[in-house]
């Protein structure tokens, strides 16, 4: 099975899909803040939502949309700038209204809408720009404007982030697309991201869950920016079956499930790689544990050590930082066992700890990898056959500068 | 009962403790590096180790010690500059050579002399300048060079961390003197620090332990500069009974933890207020949990969470990412239950969030609490009664400098 990447591909790549987006003045910036995504059939629909105990009224709302009925979503409206959370019950009537009204514009009922908001927490939805922008939105649909909502939901994101796939399934020919935003608050579970992903292939609502909860499990549930959950994290998948293409057999939900994970990854990564500040992108790969909970803990905490990830941004392979974050991960470990190498795509793989001591490896060379802006950390703890990976970023000067002032 | 604070007080305060230091060149400075703590009297001991499974050489030999016998420790040998740690089994050949070159030169038996490194990991320790090193620090012991020994063990602290106080207990008079260093990699368990106590009173190596542990769960293990936790983390703890004050009842004994605490929370604290770039000290106080352990998670949670500091670090009151670091505590919340007070020293207490709903507070109070250098952030979960305390710092460009460029 091939996939063929396609130019500019998004959300509105599979048939059937469009969007829009406007400035409606929630972010000071003046840039595009609120939009629409709609399918003119009625989609089946997944969601994977933040774990976090404290979630804004848009995750309240779309699990119960969700709960309610998954066979005949119709779109999504998401804004930027505004995080509709810890907003008390003002905030869930907010996300109602905005739910309902841009049902009213689109043509379709409130319940068949989810709704996505990020931004700043704690402050009132603006209802009025919200009113407003929703009357302009409606009137712009266009399959060819799917990017567009790409921006409009990015927050400190430099870039909007995007894809479309087209796949031939052995039951005939599907497209999936997708768009992210997210690049601080970014951790399991899930990273601090919106994600918003389509396909025209027909899938039950049932398994198209499964396939999402997985898909996101391998590679959003993957990635960490600074170890901060957040309160917002959604990832959506709409289904509206226009290819006619229906998963009717084991062999073509594998394909597919393969495919949603090949664009669940690569958006994924692209979040890691826009993280706030970050200069480098970074695989942590923990192999040799006894269970895979103990290799993912291991991965987890050497991918958000402060300390491993300011050795990471000052190029210092101070690899002690990573054995020493490894320690703490509440796993047992072996020290005289531990291995760790080092490498990236120019550069060979080099064993720095061997048995847990560390080899004659050329300081000159561990210096010239962590140099790279790719760099693969490979962690064998010994002890057994499992192992996990996890994407991480540095931690630099500029995380501590945008987040220092994100709100003025 | 009231504490005497000895102007320049150390561990060299309480009776019969002399102390000395020395440039041996372990650090490129060329500041003082090697020390020494000597008692002519036998002391009981105890002492308190990080619970990261990988550990620097200095700590399993002081396991090791402290195994053979509590009862006759007659000092310690302490280093900063190389932590002897990941250096496999020769790390623990040179912690015993430097163990009994020292035990030579000091006029006691190898076995009662514990040993603190601390400084970068990986690297072997360098026996002949050790070796030179503690040739010079044997000739220059004395009871007033307390504080030299806690100029010698800083690494990137800024300034050396000491205190003593005098206490007047039921059965008679006794001092605690105490050093201690770390600013980075601080984090229970433990945080990432060496600290050391002595005392003149006579004190069972059983009850000794005890009292050690108690006052570490609720000071050094209450702090978090970055969450990270080191290989080497030590506290250790020596009576010599010089005062010929011993504990004997129960109010005594409880009169000595008293004290005890206060010295080791005022080490602990100071080892905050100078966490590496810090410029705030934030006291996290969770109230209203449904038990001890939940409540500890959800403070350290806060006290950990890179958005939260990094606010800080801005002086902007952004508490809705407070909220949201509690929520991904792994401890079960309501949200809409969730009140949350800032105040500082010079400012009364402003409630930002009643019933998990902002109130009408003022922003330019909030701005001026946040800017203060000393803030106290109370969360309420309102669930039960159990509650924690947690100190923590900012996280500002200064620790990102600090330890991106820690080995060069």
């Amino acid at each position: 099975m091939s996939y063929i990447l396609l130019a500019d591909g998004s959300i509105t790549s599979p048939v059937g899909f469009s969007a829009a987006a406007v400035a409606g003045g929630l972010k000071q910036s003046g840039a595009l803040d609120l939009a629409v995504l709609y399918s003119e059939a009625d989609c089946t629909a997944g969601g994977v939502f933040t774990r976090n105990q404290v979630v804004a009224a848009p995750v309240t709302l779309d699990r119960q949309v969700l709960d309610a009925g998954r066979n005949q979503i119709r779109g999504i409206v998401a804004n930027a700038g505004n995080a509709n959370a810890c907003t008390g019950e003002a905030g869930l009537v907010a996300a109602r209204q905005s739910q309902r009204e841009a049902a009213g514009l689109l043509g379709c009922r409130a319940e068949q809408l989810l709704v996505l908001s990020t931004g700043v927490i704690g402050v009132p939805l603006p209802m009025k720009k919200i009113s407003a922008g929703l009357k302009a939105v409606a009137k712009q649909l266009d399959p060819s404007h799917g990017i567009l909502l790409a921006k409009a939901i990015m927050t400190t994101d430099t870039k909007p982030k995007h894809l479309a796939v087209k796949v031939r399934l052995s039951q005939g020919g599907i497209t999936i697309g997708g768009v992210a935003k997210g690049s601080g608050m970014i951790h399991p579970n899930m990273a601090t991201m919106l994600g918003v992903v389509t396909t025209d292939a027909a899938v039950p609502a049932v398994l198209l869950q499964e396939l999402l909860s997985a898909s996101v499990e391998r590679t959003f549930n993957r990635i960490s920016v600074d170890g901060d959950t957040s309160t917002n994290d959604t990832v959506l998948l709409l289904a509206n079956g226009a290819s006619h293409v229906s998963l009717d057999d084991p062999a073509t939900i594998a394909q597919f499930a393969k495919a949603l994970e090949f664009v669940c990854g690569e958006l994924a990564k692209m979040i890691v790689r826009d993280g706030e500040g970050a200069t480098k992108f970074v695989e942590i790969h923990v192999t040799g544990a006894t269970n895979a909970q103990a290799a993912h803990s291991v991965a987890e905490t050497v991918a958000t050590s402060p300390l491993v990830k300011t050795a990471l941004a000052g190029g210092d392979p101070n690899w002690g930082r990573i054995l020493a974050a490894a320690g703490r991960a509440g796993v047992p470990l072996d020290q005289a066992r531990l291995s760790l190498d080092i490498a990236s795509p120019s550069h060979r793989q080099l064993q720095l700890v061997k048995a847990g001591t560390p080899t004659t490896y050329s300081e000159a060379e561990a210096a010239a990898i962590f140099a790279q802006p790719e760099i693969l950390i490979h962690l064998d703890l010994s002890l057994g056959q499992a192992e996990d990976t996890m994407w991480t970023t540095d931690l630099t000067h500029d995380y501590v500068t945008i987040n220092a002032d994100y709100r003025t």
